[in-house]
């Protein structure tokens, strides 16, 4: 592969660009980013060759789409429209359902690869684009019978130079299950930063209190808005049933601590515990 | 200080022996503690130097209390009837209201330095203490002027060796502002765990979805119930309001997620991000 275009230069194009250029150091690495600002910094960062337009896609041999959710429903249909037939495209984003829907029956669908690699970290833009991101990571792809043999070919052999694990999953199962491992989590921390920041907004001094514990669960915190505003809009209704149920259970924990029924504050902090088990699976 | 007794010879206390031990070669460490397996454990790697009992604890000259909460309720005021004039007594809880408040009238008070060291890790017992745990961390002193001025110095004398910066409070801000920022984290944690838990129970491999994000605001769900339902129990009331401050925030975000205001729920998450800075501050 020897043209390849970056949509999004941030930290997940980024990334995905130093990889590749260090894997085969003859390709050409394009950005694209309607951020003029980050794709100039992506050039003097080292992570993109030359500057690019969508109007020059048709020479791609791959094409990475790594910007919001709702963006990649507006460019994708496009970048088909636009690519050769022997260009493989996929897309990163962190909802599958919509996507697919989008481009089910455009005549060029089997050129697209449905893709979310579990990698990441709370930083944003070229600058936060790092080496060796993908590696030992998960990369679930959907309908992947849908996309050519060829391409699908080409596709897991660039993530598995990078190193990532591959898991095949159909878009509604993709959706429901990534909101309660993922879309939860960034909900909970972005609430926890709030009503902490609220409290203590006169008595910034109250930090010096915060120790790793809280580091670590308002982390998420500093993502970015605008790309998870149109990740909850997308998966709205799993993300809200996922709120209700966690709502619920801080709701009867809080009651159990109100009614003074410590024993059962103890069993459920006791069922939850084997987290760690599971957690040693992740890692 | 040559004899030093470790009640608690879990990850705090037994921490705070190695560094001592460190510090100080020829000090003796006598731990205590209930556990038997921990005590036998905790000579075996070296965190102790000899078994003891709280019939001994005369001769000490500095005793640390390193247990749950309400254990550290019980065994205070014996310790205290027991040790020398010379001896400073120090808590690491997680609490400060009620441990003042049960020692405020004994003789000996002004033998106890009631201490807050924001420290640890969400593993417990012997073999999760560690070197340098207290380096670059918060130690916060609750009613220091009822600590005698000489025992005073030797306490900071200590902390300053293990490189702790020192916060005072009196023990009724503390554990409001406590509350915010560690207790509400790891109810918010152990909630999250469970509800994820909850809906995946039959789905383990849904697991290889979860990423460092995951991980990250999980972690504190991995921590001991038997430390965490007491220091719940004694922080009740400003437990029982953060928790209900939280839960309205994230009814709140559910709710402007139903109504489908997208750019409030964009809102929510800007005016959060700053938490960055505030972050950077405590590492």
């Amino acid at each position: 592969m020897k043209n390849i275009f970056v949509i999004g230069v941030g930290l997940i194009g980024g990334s995905f660009a130093l990889d590749i250029k260090k894997q085969n150091s003859d390709c050409i690495i394009y950005g694209i980013d309607k951020n003029e600002g980050h794709l100039d910094e992506a050039i003097k960062l080292g992570i993109v060759d030359k500057k690019s337009s969508i109007q020059d896609i048709e020479k791609a041999d791959l094409v990475i789409i790594a910007i919001p959710v709702d963006a990649t429903l507006e460019v994708l249909p496009g970048v088909l429209d636009k690519v050769s037939d022997k260009a493989i495209v996929f897309d990163v984003g962190s909802t599958k359902e919509d996507i697919c829907l989008k481009v089910k029956n455009h005549p060029k669908r089997r050129n697209f690869l449905a893709a979310h690699p579990i990698a990441g970290t709370e930083y944003s833009g070229p600058s936060a684009a790092i080496y060796g991101l993908y590696k030992n990571k998960t990369n679930i792809i959907c309908e992947v019978e849908e996309t050519a043999f060829k391409l699908q070919e080409k596709a897991l052999k660039l993530f598995s130079e990078l190193g990532m694990r591959i898991r095949y999953m159909n878009p509604k199962a993709h959706d429901k299950h990534i909101a309660y491992v993922s879309h939860l989590s960034h909900i909970s921390s972005f609430m926890l930063g709030k009503t902490v920041i609220e409290k203590e907004k006169n008595e910034r001094d109250i930090f010096d209190m915060a120790g790793s514990g809280f580091e670590s669960t308002v982390r998420l915190a500093k993502s970015s808005p605008a790309m998870w505003t149109p990740i909850f809009k997308q998966n709205k209704t799993n993300v809200i049933e996922t709120l209700e149920e966690y709502i619920n259970n801080l709701k009867h924990f809080k009651q159990l601590m109100e009614t003074g029924d410590f024993e059962a504050v103890y069993n459920e902090m006791e069922t939850t515990n084997h987290i760690k088990d599971i957690l040693n699976g992740i890692q």
